[in-house]
């Protein structure tokens, strides 16, 4: 257990241990009148994972709760809220009072919870960037090893800064993740510095920011197409000069569509297991798709846990 | 034989098949002192897939040829050419005679190489838009598919009428490859239309511009995420009403890096194995990366073929 605690976490089953052992948090269901969601919610706390808080229709959630046979234990747990937007103000409130430090969506329109988070006033923001990081189990010849995507849900179309904020977020994860120092890729089409594409200027100038001890805690190549940032046959045969190449520990990609489509390549092309979770507030927030299976749903609140640990 | 060349082919292997029995084309080799270029070409046309043309510098190649045990039979192959322009000039100029029907870069910066290609007076362009079209071998549980993703390679970011191009090329290449109307998926991080990311506008646009019959042999649909685009599961889970989700044989990136990484993103994640040819001029045009395996050489020199074989 001791190396479990201390070490790099290279998989998700010891992602899910490394969370068990580090306490069980409140996690906030809003529009908890979702099986899935609320199956995910008592799975997670079932194995010592997170504490159950359920903000939906009081009677369409215990309604639930009686389908899968969970009806007494949990039942103390239902907070009545009416209506969507009523039950993401009510989580986002017990997240600013301490009284949840996970927040995760169930029936719920995913940009209208996504409003009452990011409200400057009353929301959740924490003076930073929220985005998602999406963790994939990628399977290499030298064993499993966790590679970080990001952002494929927040931020459609990033400038610099965001960016820069972008990577801050995710280092954070890695650094929870046991990662001292993780190497970061900004993703392209290439690895020519070129005008035509203008992501590579981005990239040049953030590496530049990197070796210059503007962005610490991490070193950042870019930058790299897929290939090289991954793959070391590949750094190997196009004999690049890069800290990073071939050893990626965060894909970093120009935009949310690149991201987005490089997470969901790794599920359902590739069959990696994965989690993501949005960060950068107050709380970590879980946005399980609909078509997520139930482990990617536990691995997502392991990983919400590990955040709010990071943090104390 | 007689179900393999007039089916739909569902495989690399059942593309290399169809390709050997349509008949041995020339393929221009520029800069062909390369060497795994030069064993490509050497491959194909031991297996009777094209006849090579190779030009270079005559010393360096006969030396490549001898060290492969090839160079009494090939040497009257050879035409001597200094310079990397020379040589690319030299190889369109075989493409615009028909002397050659496939040109392949060898030892030659692919830039200089696709501007010779480009040139309006000079190149080999055929008043169309010319593409990358890069062909996968998707493993699923209902067997190989092959799935295709446009365009990792030329344009950086099409606009609307580019994008139509490019789709026009790939619907070329998925009918060479026996589907008669390609579902085509419009990619974006999301199926929702929304102004905050522009592509899921053009995206609609053209979905509709399908449905009138304006962009005809294929049907199309977007925006889709991946999932929505490849996963059967996915489509259904989500209940999205669409004529592509689930099965789409073509996958149209909103940009180059989009593109690019979800196509490496099947080679060094998935695993899958594939072919890449430029289409859309008067010959298609291979740029083989140096990382790329010897039998993804030979099934992009069959995709030409089979490309060429379409026109006749």
């Amino acid at each position: 257990v001791s190396t479990i605690e201390t070490g790099v976490i290279r998989d998700l089953d010891a992602l899910l241990e490394r969370a068990r052992g580090a306490g069980d948090r409140s996690i906030a269901v809003v529009g908890a009148q979702n099986k899935t969601a609320l199956a995910a919610a008592l799975g997670a706390e079932r194995i010592g994972l997170a504490r159950a808080v359920l903000i939906g229709s009081k009677s369409l959630v215990e309604g639930l709760l009686r389908e899968v046979s969970a009806g007494s234990s949990f039942a103390d747990r239902v907070i009545d809220c009416a209506g969507e937007v009523e039950c993401a103000r009510l989580g986002v409130q017990l997240v600013r009072s301490g009284e949840a430090r996970i927040l995760m969506k169930g029936s719920m329109d995913t940009s209208a919870l996504m409003k009452v988070v990011l409200d400057s006033a009353e929301g959740i923001r924490a003076g930073r960037l929220l985005s998602d990081v999406f963790v994939c189990e990628v399977r290499r010849a030298d064993g499993p090893r966790l590679v970080l995507i990001t952002d494929g849900g927040v931020t459609p179309h990033p400038d610099r800064q965001q960016k820069i904020e972008i990577i801050r977020n995710a280092v954070e994860v890695a650094h929870a993740l046991g990662l001292e120092c993780p190497k970061v890729a900004l993703l392209s089409a290439t690895e020519r510095v070129t005008p035509a594409i203008p992501s590579t200027l981005d990239a040049a100038i953030i590496t530049q920011m990197n070796r210059r001890g503007q962005i610490p805690g991490c070193v950042i190549d870019g930058p790299l197409a897929l290939d090289l940032a991954v793959s070391p046959e590949s750094a190997e045969v196009k004999r690049i000069d890069s800290p990073v190449a071939g050893e990626a520990d965060i894909l970093v990609a120009p935009d949310i569509e690149v991201a987005n489509v490089l997470a969901k390549s790794t599920t359902y092309f590739a069959g990696f297991r994965s989690a993501h979770v949005i960060i950068g507030g107050r709380a970590p927030v879980l946005i399980p798709s609909r078509a997520d299976a139930m482990e990617a749903k536990l691995f997502s609140i392991a990983l919400g846990v590990i955040m709010c640990a990071e943090k104390e």
